[in-house]
């Protein structure tokens, strides 16, 4: 399961779907799509992107939305939302 | 349903909190926070704020992302992707 997961941070959109497709192809059934805060828009982009125009067989079989406590930079305590969409083949 | 959506644009997180609150205090048991592109991350902020600081009973019912084919400027098609975030009381 932790391995099954990417982590969406602040490169193309692209970079993240080939990611997805290379774990896909390399004999996983699942990949599950993280992202906190600004790039959640990225994370939904890249499960679409993926289904849409790669893998149309690909099913979300789950999206969880939530929050965590991050560290801040003045050493206090952040909420960050995230999101977690589950592709399956 | 369609009465029940709050759309969520440009606006401070705290404007759609709000938006949402008023919905859910005037008679109405359920509320749809409907997000496209780069909105999607405040989508899921407002539903992490409305829950965890103002109706912590309030429950996540339904989550669905999908891809809308709007008109671009140049006159042709683009896609954009979409999140529905369906909270019920």
């Amino acid at each position: 399961m932790e391995n099954d997961v990417i982590f969406i941070g602040k490169k193309p959109v692209m970079s993240y779907v080939l990611a997805v497709l290379t774990h896909l192809n390399s004999g996983n059934d699942k990949a599950v799509i993280k992202a906190r805060g600004s790039t959640i828009s990225t994370a939904v982009d890249v499960s679409q992107v993926v289904i849409n125009k790669f893998m149309k067989d690909l099913k979300i079989s789950n999206i969880e939305v939530g929050t965590e406590e991050l560290d801040g930079k003045d050493g206090g305590k952040r909420n960050v939302s995230f999101i977690s969409i589950v592709l399956n083949k």
